[in-house]
């Protein structure tokens, strides 16, 4: 299966659960669509890419890595869209989860995907028990406390922020969590995989506030000018938008030098430049061309 | 150490990860906020008993299970609080974390405690690798979905929904998953201490509605009546005043029968007696005598 596939399949199989009998079907309804359709799933397809990398030998654990981590992100997204944050109508040009059932069950569908995330890993692990307590681990240190996204997302409600441990925790942790839990999955050392995900979610950030800026609804499918609505820190509002451009793309060469030695690592490397190619605004793109 | 400074020394250790630098500190005080000062923690106290009942040989793995069972009860109260459930202003007694902090880091503060759960048990890991599976595995289950207290939280949003699942489901799968954890923390066999959880469940959940019926808000530290105010199913309205009370001291007579046998068998259920009999409400029970 290719790797896309073998996400979908993951995700579907990890939200039916959702659906079997006895589970309230609004709160299914509301889980599955914070999980489909599917956005990008850039953390999962990254997970995937250095399990590879790293000579994968468990294949079902590494889908459940990868599965656990997009359900952490789609979480993350339900909950962001909420009323009391970015209080947004929509959402992969479809109504945000709390639009189509509201915010009640859009915070229950949050916390149960949350939950479902580390399910995922503990049904996997029988194919490999001895690596579930670091994936865990990984996992929950990319999604938690003290720098995980929910950390990240909780500088928003300080007084003052740094903007780059802001976003290394709002984004850079759940990549960094893609990649760690990856080489893990696989049964490598982790830690190594840390800085290719780190400055990937640097990355994947600055082109995040690059379309905020520049890009349009109908592209997105989201509401764009909403750092600048929120008063959020964000890359295009401290170093301009050209001085943005040339931060992202000095953040992909610096990804592509942080793939550790590794049996897969020419074809990771091709991956992730095709990957960081796409992060570029449509509209910025067709200017630099 | 006595059961109560275990748990509340496991407790201290797990929200001291979100006061570690680097962690928002608003996020680490709501997290605080949320844990202490104590309620009853008659959860994660049934784990440690069920886990001495069963010959515990991991006392570090009981102890982080005992503390992921509470944290994820801790998580589901702030959430419950929250302005779009049930609006309220105060728990045991002090403003609700939603008026202390903010909707925003309430909401965080619950997701940060829920991956808190799951890292309390990978931290413990070690002590026993085998056991984590299960451990994640059965305490996932009680929280999210198809039958977690998420989704017996859920059943608020449907247009109808069965009295005994809902209570089976808000309050008894976490009760399951603490004599199902406190068993597995120990290496014992968990299944067969399922009914043991449910039943507890089911009349503490009858316990709460007759205090929310007839307790006061002083002896309670929260308001009382929003079973009716929130038209919620609740045992009183079902069974009547009288009723409920045959039916909680029922449910702790089954209680007391479900132990299993083990080598703690019967100064376990000492310590369930003990503890059913303090779940009447003080009013019922100066009534009673």
């Amino acid at each position: 299966m290719d790797p896309l596939s073998r996400i979908e399949h993951a995700l579907d199989s990890a939200v039916a659960q959702a659906e079997s009998p006895g589970c309230p079907p609004l709160l299914a309804a509301a889980m599955r669509a914070s999980v489909f359709p599917r956005g990008a799933r850039i953390r999962p397809r990254l997970c995937l890419a250095v399990a590879a990398a790293c000579g994968e030998d468990a294949p079902g654990l590494t889908d459940a890595a990868a599965a656990s981590v997009e359900l952490l992100h789609c979480a993350s997204l339900v909950h962001d869209d909420l009323p009391c944050f970015d209080d947004a109508d929509t959402r992969r040009g479809r109504p945000t989860v709390h639009r189509l059932h509201g915010e009640p069950l859009a915070v229950l569908a949050g916390d149960a995907l949350i939950v479902l995330a580390f399910q995922v890993l503990a049904d996997a692990a029988a194919l490999a028990p001895a690596r579930l307590g670091r994936l865990v681990a990984l996992i929950g240190r990319g999604v938690g406390v003290p720098r995980g996204i929910v950390a990240g997302q909780a500088w928003e409600c300080e007084s003052s922020a740094d903007l780059a441990q802001y976003q290394r925790e709002k984004t850079g942790a759940l990549f960094a969590a893609a990649t760690l839990a990856g080489a893990a999955s696989a049964g490598a050392e982790a830690e190594p995989w840390r800085a290719l995900g780190l400055r990937l979610g640097e990355a994947y950030q600055v082109a995040d506030d690059l379309r905020d800026a520049v890009g349009s609804a109908e592209e997105l499918g989201k509401p764009v000018g909403q750092d600048l609505a929120h008063r959020r820190p964000n890359a295009v509002a401290e170093l301009g938008l050209h001085g943005a451009v040339g931060w992202l793309s000095e953040l992909a060469e610096r990804a592509m030098a942080a793939v550790p030695p590794c049996p897969g690592q020419s074809a990771l490397q091709s991956h992730i430049m095709t990957e960081t190619s796409r992060l570029l605004p449509l509209q910025l793109a067709r200017q630099a061309a």
